[in-house]
């Protein structure tokens, strides 16, 4: 398969690797949105997190808390975003389930999404729909 | 302790729940980013990933994938985020672990945050400086 992911774990790409376990590797993204900013993959392809099973899900969370308190130890932070994209409508680039561990800086320029509201009676009609589809 | 989503797991605090078992719930953000945004929290009260315990991250993984596939069943999406705040500086307002799961629509005005450049040599660097401290 020609997924750049998997080129990386397996050392056919070039990255800076910052912690690597039998399940899950953890590099550098090269265009950062801060310094520091890492990702962190399965070594097994998969493409987002539905198609995660659930064994490797958890691994993959306790990798991305032991990261990210390397990477607030490491850079001294107040504070740092995880993040996880799934689908080009949601900014997923690159087709290998991956989690954004982002270090946050003072006035380092990232905005926080801007927020709706909601119609009378809207979020409740929302939640019984999304609720029933929950098994 | 005065914590709103502590106040909405227990129900003092009125909130539309989608999902809810022994160790977590899932409650639709009133201030959405897009319609359906929705909140996983634990019952127990952690502030951020750094203090949650190994076993109850776990527990919230799997009920991140279970709602989000219970969102995009419901409202037929091609894609979503999913994005945790750890921090003030990282946008995180209510100080109890939560993870955002953001619905995604074509045209709905979310952008991805900038990214930068490093310098030569300032990525290798950084990685070696994070690689030391993850243990």
């Amino acid at each position: 398969m020609d997924c750049i992911f998997c080129k990386i774990i397996n050392g056919e790409v070039p990255s800076v690797k910052v912690y690597e376990n039998h399940k899950t590797v953890a590099f550098l993204d090269i265009n950062p949105a801060n310094p520091g900013h890492t990702l962190v993959v399965p070594k097994e392809h998969f493409e987002n997190l539905l198609d995660g099973g659930d064994e490797i899900l958890k691994e993959i969370m306790l990798t991305i808390k032991k990261v990210a308190q390397g990477i607030t130890k490491a850079l001294d932070l107040k504070g740092f975003n995880v993040g996880q994209n799934n689908g080009a409508i949601a900014g997923q680039v690159v087709p290998h389930l991956h989690w954004h561990i982002i270090p946050r800086f003072e006035n380092d320029g990232l905005e926080p999404w801007s927020r709706k509201e909601y119609k009378e009676g809207e979020m409740e009609e929302i939640g019984e729909k999304i609720k029933k589809e929950i098994v």
